[in-house]
């Protein structure tokens, strides 16, 4: 941020009156333009006939991660829920059908300054579509998963939750709420969504 | 917004190519300015003895809701996690030691672009103080919550959710997870934080 978005005066660094860190402060206005974390939006779509449980990912259309697969997920809009964004999202990436189920993760990745949630989600149908940020939709068995060729860290920790539970579930259990901050990198050449 | 924060030339709202909605777009260097939902964090700081359990509260010395009640919490900042901002804002707030436990609400309040998230925490001893931004630090009882003094309908959904939950650990049960949409005002004369 080089200019004041309010009145085009040059913004510098300093810390506000009452305040214990740097700002962008405007010279002309004193307008102080705060820059806070976002919120990433995602679900767990999953299709279960006959015992076989499957879930569905996208193959990424878009830098970062072009090529490689992740849950439907993307930035929460303003005047829209969570809930509201992570079907939004489902319904863009992957033309996903879904009922929404309850939250199951939540991941801090500090380092981009975002917050990544997941909504364990079911298949109303099988009329999912890549939209325009997607090159491929596919569903996966727990034993399909490529797991080497996942887009970011928050997907790789939410599908283990994900399967971890699973087995839980097998043994009478249910499905939990996980928070997790993702410290590693992915890869060495990029970062998160 | 009204100018690039990148070259200060005016903005416009348009939809870029490839999305769905209206953004403010420069017509100079054609940044994209993106306006996303911010994070709110805090805490329900307890202290239990004797079998009696008191909650932490402050009242506020700021703008808005001046004077009103509110657990410590604040807007989330880049490069922490979620759990440490809400230890920040506790810190800062109500000059409170806590030891953090489990993220205990999630709360949407959509019309004003926010998301509130509450986490568990236990006093670790009763040296807090009012920060620059409370006028008084107090503990209360169930019965001395002041419900019609509280500062935002987050504040209150988190406080009932919170007793209701107390009523079912002594009946056996632990703490849930809550996620919850606000949709009413608090009082029709003001939002939240
Ligand atoms: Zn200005
Ligand atoms: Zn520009």
């Amino acid at each position: 941020m080089k200019f004041c978005s309010e009145c085009a005066a040059p913004v510098s660094l300093a810390i506000p009156a009452g305040d214990n860190r740097p700002r962008y402060v405007c010279g002309n206005c004193a307008t102080i333009h705060y820059q806070n974390p976002k919120m990433v939006l995602g679900t767990i779509p999953v299709w279960e006939r006959d015992g076989e449980l499957k879930v569905l990912l996208c193959k990424r259309a878009i830098e970062p991660r072009h090529g490689y697969w992740t849950l439907p997920a993307g930035f929460m809009e303003n005047n829209e829920t969570t809930a509201e964004g992570a079907i939004r999202e489902t319904q863009e990436e992957a033309g996903a059908n879904i009922a929404l189920g309850q939250m199951f993760s939540l991941l801090n990745v500090a380092r981009v300054h975002q917050v990544h949630m997941f909504y364990l989600a079911t298949l109303l149908d099988l009329d999912f579509a890549p939209g325009e940020e997607s090159l491929e939709v596919q569903l996966f068995s727990e034993a399909e998963i490529p797991w080497d060729d996942l887009a970011f860290p928050t997907i790789h920790t939410t599908l283990e939750l994900f399967f971890a539970d699973r087995v839980k579930i097998r043994e009478g259990g249910s499905y939990g709420f996980h928070t997790q901050d993702i410290i590693r990198n992915m890869r060495s050449d990029n970062s998160t969504t």
